[in-house]
């Protein structure tokens, strides 16, 4: 397309990533391109540094820098609550709303037959393991309303029933939320879980 | 957000590419940390090395690797045709289309008053002349149909009005195009512009 041949690859690699396509890969290489010593040279040895650095954190599986992520590391964190996401990026989510004070546990994903992901993929081994180790009092599932995300819940809750609190984040309307915008799900899942005022 | 601060400063700089924002950066810098030899590293190089090689071709502004690029340096695109686009981008388009054999003029922009964009600073001074230099014998504008791509259009047309023929790519109904999706404006450029079937 560009008829240069590292151009064109840039282009493709940024094509992959999630939330962009050609068109946007595109307009985002001119754009790196225009601005090279502003930008590209500065976006590529921020890459280099966090390939360099980056990595998993052994008890949660938080993305960060270190063995054990800060909100692991951190002693008021151990309040026993913790926190079951399917992946980093609802971790981050549930930090920024800033309402949630205990560890966390990222699954990786959820528990799906079509692709081919069972427990073992999931880290829900490790999950029952913490329950014991880190005297967790209550376990929150906060997986999406999915039909796998909801089987991911059925099967961790089967694990461990008995042992822990177990709950889950209440469905209903976001605020905000135009009812007319929401799906019947939500909606009907909102009225049966209608509260007093 | 991942109370990383490399990690937030390259999220910060994707976000800010146009088409991204800061939720699909924070997925595409999870997607490429979880993957980081197979894709974080080998981008970051690519980056680097079209930083250190990419440049625009000093007759047409098109980008890539030499100082006159290959459809500028191409003897049988010497057609007597020059087509004038607002970006590296739409030239691009252009050539993905496949229907036109001459050279193109990249503006870099278009006129616009209320961001001090004057002729100048648009490349429209080389644009004249080559129309000397090159024995062009017509200038397709292929530039936006909005108001600052229109306005562009007769500034160029006043400046070479005589010298070429100078014509416009037509407007009408894209192929595909649902008459239902199109603005107004387009419809009746289509339906003024109507041809005998
Ligand atoms: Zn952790
Ligand atoms: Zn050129």
């Amino acid at each position: 397309m560009s008829s240069n041949r590292d151009i064109d690859t840039l282009i493709q690699m940024m094509a992959k990533l999630p939330g962009l396509g050609p068109r946007s890969a595109r307009r985002a290489v001119l754009h790196l391109i225009a601005k090279r010593e502003l930008k590209l040279t500065p976006l590529a040895e921020m890459m280099q540094r966090v390939a360099a650095t980056a990595r998993e954190c052994t008890v949660c599986g938080n993305i960060g820098t270190a063995e054990i992520c800060d909100i692991c590391a951190a002693p008021k964190r151990a309040n026993g609550l913790l926190c079951v996401v399917e992946d980093v990026a609802d971790l981050w989510a549930m930090e920024r709303g800033g309402a949630f004070q205990g560890r966390y546990h990222v699954l990786g994903g959820t528990l799906s037959a079509l692709d081919q992901v069972g427990p073992e993929q999931l880290r829900i081994p490790a999950l029952v393991g913490r329950i014991d180790s880190e005297q967790i009092s209550e376990v929150i599932l906060a997986l999406g309303a999915t039909i796998d995300g909801q089987t991911t819940a059925h099967y961790i809750a089967d694990q461990i029933e008995g042992r822990v609190r177990l709950t889950s984040l209440a469905q209903g309307v976001p605020i905000g939320g135009e009812l007319d915008y929401l799906d019947d799900g939500t909606i009907s899942a909102a009225l049966s879980a209608r509260r007093d005022i």
